[in-house]
């Protein structure tokens, strides 16, 4: 099911209708995902007992609807008698089985629930600010874990029932499952609320596969789909629940963002079992999926009707645009072209073909006029001190940002109140990362959907949107071709190839290894491999890093100017950037979170560089 | 000492130096905080192994130099053959004890560091985000927390040594500091990394004199100062080390935002105790203080040498203005008042006299002209579609944030690079929270310094810079009486009484308690308060509600436009807002994580809003 953060009496009322429509259709047991009711990254919203209340008195009436079926849903676990560590009501994480009205713990468990016992605290995830540990608890009553785990009794067969990371548990010193698998169950259940992220789900096939081999048990994934946020970090869910046998084979899957329902008998006779090594990988398309998904549904949130594009006639701003255009009718979307006297004609006219392939709205509105006031009004102006006056001087550098303010800030924020919509944010992850935009200018917006996805990676969802969605060339080709450019200088003229100081796709691979890797890499490293000659197979770059630079000491040179910029200006401009949807693991914002330090080299950097 | 988070060679130099002139003195201990190598709040930092490997030889550095001296530090704590539950390398928050040249740990402990066993993950604080916890390690090895929990035994005696949070076990089923007490210790140090929080040292005087006298031993506090951040929230480090006696008096401490050294000679004879209850609390002078130090500090963090204050001649401005000024030079700081024709001459000349005062730089650049433009390029213009057109229209009311965003985008964006500096956030919570503040206009800035207080507390703040900071009346008498006002618009006149929609002080008070109440409070709790007559004793308002509201469905209309506001479009504000400098318990940040959800409303409060 969709689950609606934050809305438990919305998301109760679908779950007592859908379980009422599964009696009717006779089935035994319905399973709901990990906090079904409330809903997961809620930020503190857990901090309102208001809130805790109504979430227990929603879980109240599945309990009383639960009847002539059992039922499976995730909520928040209340114990009003204890503390968490933070001095508040003690919380779970915790999965109900319901069945003749009332609810079915684990044999053994001081509660009427199931406890998540493993609680991730990376990427995303915050569970130990909000739940409390079932270790703690075990601890707590002298109880070794072993004695807190066991199967959840019901009429339909001894469930070995687990939340979302107590399947996850290879770098645990801990397995809930095998502790359940040593008492002994007749099938797993593992209810979750698990963001997407590329290739998550081969990773998950690989782990639960495994899981029900091991156990020799079929097991239930049950994951919702909708969004979720922590305020600076936008995840959708998938959904994808799915029935792997008891040999780790997937007997039956939904496609991914789609609400509905797998079915399936016990014991699994007659279905036919794909292994995980079989099943496809996450591609383009999926990609492509997760972002419209996430952006319709982002929308819907904040009651988003009418969206503004700033377009400038380069790949980013085109791909937002058709991603637009594929989830508003076109009168609801407008193309904003906003030139200066650097802009070249060409760009100019890819913008507006774009505007014509797609149907939608096109304005053209010059900043020449406000630009020329702006330098009228501050260069050359004499501020007054007491002890005498001093002249403000803007440079030709420093007009480059009053540009982009302009355009985002002035025009595009007045017209998208106008139009009664917003505007979008169209900065990809490689200029997110260096702070290559301009704050209250080209990183503003109310959304910066494909935020999370390198240059490269935006040119290939362009691709595919001509060849796989539109299936013709509504980004014009030439928006492939023009050389990447700001265009807010003389020196940043397209038509004579100049532009943007970034080397795609050598900086994609290089800020990627900075910023994706597990064990996140420094200059350090860098300049380890490119000592070593590996630096392009670490950096999985496809060329030869020889190539762009001709000495060690013009390697160096760019390491440390992007580092800097990586780690100074760019965190500064990525705490007020807008909120960032998620498809790829380290999305800026909650999923990787930044202190404001400026930017350091290590002392074996160092050595090495002057070695 | 002040530490500076991530820079583990700067910290280390420093450690090394005081230690070296501690061992001239003669001194036999000497005592770091907690994570004085590294520092504390660094965000995801802790995922660099080239980082941890640093801060590892640092330690080793420590190590060496402790000859002729005992020195404990504290540093994280790394065990490269075990992983982490996010399957990194192993992290502990530790504490080291070296003498002689080497680590000494805890009886009976497998590594030689002591481990923070209580780890907090409420606030700003996401200790198991990254650090292993002691539990799950006495859990890994089959022992009880009781048997990994020792004192360190040095030359100079039998230490009980833990790590802050350890020492505020009230809310933990477990207490090292008990488990402690039963082994039995000479004394007790707790090194911590405690971010200031407005009359947290109230709670921890009480709280830690209760610990020393519990176990009848002395009790050394050794806190750092600096500041660190997460991104978007700063805080400030106060220090403040002091030293408890075995009855729970304190005998010796340093002043708040000053680095220093405590010393003692134990036994503490002769020395003249304070009791926990006759300590001061924190005052307007501490706030001050807080603020000026956490402000300065940041400055230095991102080479700020100049500042721009948009100057309104209200008393947000005038408070940051006069802040800035006990920090910068009078030719390092200029006011600029940007007049609409809305700007009335008593706001305009209070901004004036304030520059006068402050003998600082001043200019005044009208937004007329730019907005006039703005409005002709806009307002009536007709953008295009391939069925026809549609006309765009900036109705007064859009084009008040047009004034807003002119003001910061346009012209102070252009100012503070123009003057080579920066431009303030002079927002305050109350605006904060909902949302009365314009995004790319006056919420812009590099730093929001009076974010964390409420209008009331920012008149106080105004107040006590007047009377006791500057002895004269720098912020003109006017800004104090003049209706609060954001004069975009006729309806704001103030010369005609007319101002902003919100009631200080009912609204502070009503903010206070959603944002700050430990529970945190929702129009539930606020109806309930409101219909058994207890409101403003809940809330802490000295009016009366009757007098603002005189039917309850205009509390009721009250009520919810504001929770409608901080629950919507707040939510987005802050999202993009610049870092808050915390100084009281739940900043906008990560202090106070939200997520986006639009505002809703329990049934409970539905039912009783019908009543």
């Amino acid at each position: 099911m969709e689950v609606l953060p934050g809305r438990p009496v919305d998301n109760t009322a679908k779950i007592v209708d859908l379980l009422s429509l599964a009696r009717s259709d006779r089935v035994e047991l319905i399973v709901f995902p990990e906090m079904a009711i409330p809903g997961y990254l809620l930020g503190d919203e857990w901090e309102r007992p208001a809130f805790l209340r109504e979430c227990e008195a929603c879980g109240e009436e599945v309990r009383v609807a639960a009847t002539g079926i059992t039922v499976m849903f995730g909520n928040v676990g209340l114990d009003w008698q204890r503390r968490n560590e933070d001095g508040r009501v003690r919380k779970y994480n915790a999965l109900f089985v319901a069945e003749a009205g009332r609810f079915i713990g684990p044999e053994s468990s001081p509660y009427p629930f199931v406890i998540k016992t493993l609680l991730p605290n990376y990427r995303e995830f915050d569970d130990s600010r909000h739940f409390y540990d079932n270790r703690k608890l075990a601890s707590d009553l002298g109880l070794a874990l072993h004695d807190l785990v066991s199967p959840v009794p019901t009429s339909v067969g001894r469930i070995g029932a687990v939340l979302c990371e107590d399947a996850w548990d290879l770098d645990y010193a801990v397995s809930p499952l095998g502790i359940l698998g040593e008492k002994g169950v007749d099938f797993v259940v593992n209810a979750s609320c698990s963001p997407f992220t590329f290739n998550k789900n081969d990773k998950r096939n690989r782990v639960f596969a495994a899981a029900a081999s091991r156990l020799g048990r079929p097991l239930v994934y049950v994951n919702n789909t909708g969004i979720q946020n922590n305020g600076k970090t936008v995840f959708t869910f998938d959904g994808a629940s799915c029935i792997y046998d008891g040999k780790g084979g997937r007997v039956d899957s939904l496609p991914p963002f789609v609400e509905g329902v797998v079915d399936c008998t016990l014991p699994l006779v007659g279905k036919t079992a794909v292994g995980a090594s079989e099943i496809l990988q996450d591609d383009m398309s999926t990609l492509f999926q997760a972002i419209r998904y996430g952006t319709e549904r982002f929308m819907k949130l904040c009651d988003v009707e009418r969206v503004v594009v700033g377009a400038s006639g380069g790949i980013d701003s085109a791909v937002v645009a058709a991603m637009y255009r594929r989830i508003l009718p076109p009168e609801r979307l407008l193309l904003v072209n906003m030139p200066s006297r650097f802009n070249s004609a060409t760009t100019i006219n890819l913008a507006r073909e774009l505007a014509v392939n797609l149907g939608c709205g096109w304005l053209e509105i010059p900043i020449k006029d406000s630009v020329t006031l702006t330098r009228a009004q501050i260069d050359g102006v004499e501020a007054r001190w007491p002890g005498g006056v001093r002249r403000l001087m803007l440079t030709d550098f420093l007009m480059e940002n009053v540009q982009a303010r302009d355009r985002s800030a002035r025009i595009l924020a007045a017209v998208a109140s106008a139009f009664g919509g917003v505007f979008t944010c169209n900065a990809n992850k490689s200029e997110l990362t260096v702070g290559y935009t301009t704050l209250y200018g080209d990183l503003g917006g109310y959304l910066a959907n494909i935020a999370d996805l390198w240059k490269g990676e935006v040119y290939a969802l362009g691709r595919y949107l001509n060849e796989q969605i539109f299936d013709r060339p509504v980004i014009p080709e030439g928006a492939f071709k023009v050389v990447p450019s700001a265009e807010l200088s003389a020196a940043q003229a397209v038509d004579e190839g100049k532009g943007d100081p970034l080397i795609y796709p050598y900086h994609d691979c290089l800020f990627r290894a900075w910023v994706e890797n597990w064990n996140r890499s420094t200059p350090e490293e860098i300049l380890e491999w490119y000592l070593e000659g590996t630096l392009e197979e670490q950096l999985g770059y496809s060329g030869r890093v020889s190539d762009l630079f001709p000495t060690s000491t013009h390697f160096v040179a760019d390491l440390e100017r992007w580092w800097n910029l990586y780690q100074g200006i760019g965190v500064a401009k990525r705490i007020q950037a807008p909120p960032v949807l998620a498809v790829k693991r380290r999305a800026y914002g909650f999923d990787h979170r930044e202190s404001q330090m400026g930017a350091r080299y290590t002392r074996r950097y160092e050595q090495m560089k002057k070695s």
